[in-house]
Order: C-alpha cells, then structure tokens, then sequence
C-alpha cells in the first residue's frame, strides 16, 4: 500500500526546538566568556540567571505577542476579503480564474471552476486567504501555549551551562565541567532535533554542536580581550 | 479603481525586526540587572559585549543553519513528489481532485481540472508542494542573508543599552542612562515596526516597549536577589 510518509513535527516539538537551541546557547556562550575574566563563580551565576530571565521573558513574551499580531492580521485580512467580494466581486472571480491558469488550466475550465469556488462565500474567502495570499488561519490558543513551551525550554536549556558554577566553587573547574556537559548536552539534543526534523542525524547533529561551540568561543574571545 | 493594499513587507525588513528585537531587549536586561549587584562597570561592559557576541552567533548562525536545513527539506519533498507522481500517479491525481472538492468543486469538474494540472509535471509537482504541503520554494540566497541581517541587528539593537556604561564611569548613572536611551530606543523601534507590519501604532509601540521592560525588571530582580 501507498502510504505518505511527510514529516509534520508537532507544534509543540517545534517550540521546544526553538526555546532550548538559544537556552542551550545563549547562557553557556556568556556563562564561558566569563569565566575567563571572572574570579567568582559567584557573579557568573547572578549574570548567568539574569540572562535567563531576560532571554526567557524576550523569547516567551516576544513570541506570545508575535502570535497575538498574526492572528489579528490573519483576521484583518479575512475581513478585507469579505469586503472584497461583496465590493468587487468580478475583480476577486478574475483573480481567482487567474490563479488556476498559473497552475496549467486553460481560461475555460478557469472560469468554470471559479464560478463553483465562488458560490459559497466562505470557500471563497478560504481560497484567497490560502492562494493568494498564503496565510494559514492561525490557532487562537496556540500563543499562550506557544509562550509557555518556549520560555520552559529556554530555562531547561539554560540551566545546564550554569549548574557545574554552583557546585564547584572553582571557576576553572565549572568552566570545564560546563563545557563538557553543555556539549554533551548540546549533541544529544542536536540528535533528537534531527530525528524529529528529519534531518541527516550526524550532520544535523554536528550543526547544532557547532553553533553553541562557536558562540561560546567568540563570547569567551571578546571577554578576554577587552578585559 | 480598485488597489490590494495587502501589507507584505520585506524580508530584509522582518530580519531586522526579528534581531533588532531581541538585540534592544537581551543586553538591555542583562546589564541592568547587572549594574545593580556590580560595582564596576568595567564587567558590566565585559558581560554585556560578551552577551553580544553569543546572542549574534546564536541567531544569525542558528538561522542560517535553519535557513538551509528548509531548503534540504524542500529538495527531500520535492524529490518525493516527483517521486510519487511517476510511481503512483492515480493515488496523486485523486489527492488533487479532493483538494478540489474541498475548496467546493463538483467531482466531474475536479476531474477535469486534474487532468489539465496533471499534463505538466513541473506544475502538478509545484501544485502540491503549495497546495497538499503547503511548503513555499525557499530562496536558496535567503539563507546567507538573512543570517547576517539578523546578527548586524542584533548588535546593533546590544549597542544602545551598553553605549551610557561605557560613557559614565559610575554604574548607577550608567543604569538610569541606559534605561532612558534604550526605552527610547524601544519606542521609537516599536514605532517604525507597527507602521512596516501595519499593526495599530500606539499599541504596537506598547508592546514592544512593554516586553523590553518587563525583561529588564525580571533580570534586575533576580540578580539583586541571588547576590
């Protein structure tokens, strides 16, 4: 049997994707770049926790507001569009006839199935929404939620960098112990990034693993040299 | 006569948006939740280019990686398609018909429209990439682009909050001028984006400015707590 076989990740997946990439990133790149520069563990973790906050705050309510403009655009849109249609019917039949063509329809059969499109309004309005202008109707819950998912994933991220800091009083030994556990972390999370994307495991591992590297190499670069 | 006055804006636009907003708001916190338990500004300045640094990578580099892991997961459905085209051709041809259908076509209509859609493979592929996945071509040059629009951005938008530390040698005068300047900053910003993303003005500025606040407050809380 023929069975389709596309990935569609789960929104929520998505949104522990995006919270936990920068929490893993973010916090280690600072907390390490510090460390160089500091003597106290204590100070790298007060800086650590307020980036959390700050990068949790930033990314959840930035996000909940994001969500909240699309779906008032979404329906700014849709009310456009009814305006259209009962305004300047032809014109909206025109463009619709003209969408079909683009795909490979001839100018008849356009018009025709135009013409059934556009006996019910709502089919109608749908169709533009989605053809012409490419807006998905957005879930109206989905920006709380959203919000929540991505500021928890940024705090799970964010504390595994920071932890060996509280339990080594040495900041030699923290930086290495969250270089080692944030890399840890950072491949086992890039692996199941890439299962659940589909992405090529290694490479997609690599990718992630390198990005938290690389930030944490230039934060610590720029620490030490202008301290 | 009649105009669509559809809002679409730019995405060099949006890509300033998306660093510009976590680029006022992250340092902006961070540091002043710092010039509260420091007495130095000297770290403030260290930890606020540090935060900079991490924050661009993680962005821009994040993005861009993204950037291309879409366009890999375009080419692997595209290939798919052309795929199943070949080898299943009725299954696909009746997956269109129901697309058809649901928009409120008639069956002998959808048929027929099918058939003319389905005699241009490139077309018929394109038809479903849009219309079953609801997948857009990405711009294979978006990616570069769009990962340094974000972390030039960014950095410019860390500048601002950082720029009265290094100015005032007293921290306490630092931390008001960098409130005064960055709220600004986040007015003026939140201005310019309501206008290009066509959201009500007064409520667009407020929400912008409101999250860079809030963050601010939650990082300077937590850091006078734990030092």
């Amino acid at each position: 049997m023929h069975q389709e076989t596309h990935v569609t990740s789960s929104n929520i997946v998505r949104d522990i994707i995006i919270g936990m990439s920068d929490g893993l990133t973010v916090p280690f790149a600072l907390t390490a770049g510090l460390s160089g520069v500091l003597d106290t563990n204590h100070l790298i973790i007060v800086s650590g926790l307020s980036e959390i906050a700050a990068g949790c705050i930033s990314m959840g309510l930035g996000g909940f507001l994001a969500g909240q403009t699309e779906i008032e655009h979404y329906d700014a849109e849709l009310k456009r569009e009814y305006d259209e249609i009962e305004k300047v019917p032809d014109i909206e039949r025109k463009e619709v006839e003209e969408i079909f063509m683009s795909m490979g329809v001839d100018a008849a059969l356009s018009r025709q199935v135009t013409a059934q499109i556009s006996q019910d309004k709502d089919k109608w309005v749908d169709f533009m929404m989605r053809f012409e202008l490419g807006l998905d109707k957005p879930d109206k819950n989905r920006a709380y939620q959203s919000a929540i998912t991505i500021a928890l994933a940024y705090m799970a991220g964010g504390v595994i960098p920071l932890a060996p800091y509280l339990i080594f009083t040495d900041n030699q030994l923290g930086f290495y112990w969250s270089c080692i556990i944030t890399i840890l972390a950072l491949v086992v999370f890039g692996y199941f990034k890439s299962r659940v994307t589909a992405q090529p495991l290694l490479k997609g591992t690599l990718k992630v693993a390198f990005t938290g590297i690389l930030a944490a190499a230039a934060a610590y670069t720029i620490a030490k040299l202008i301290s």
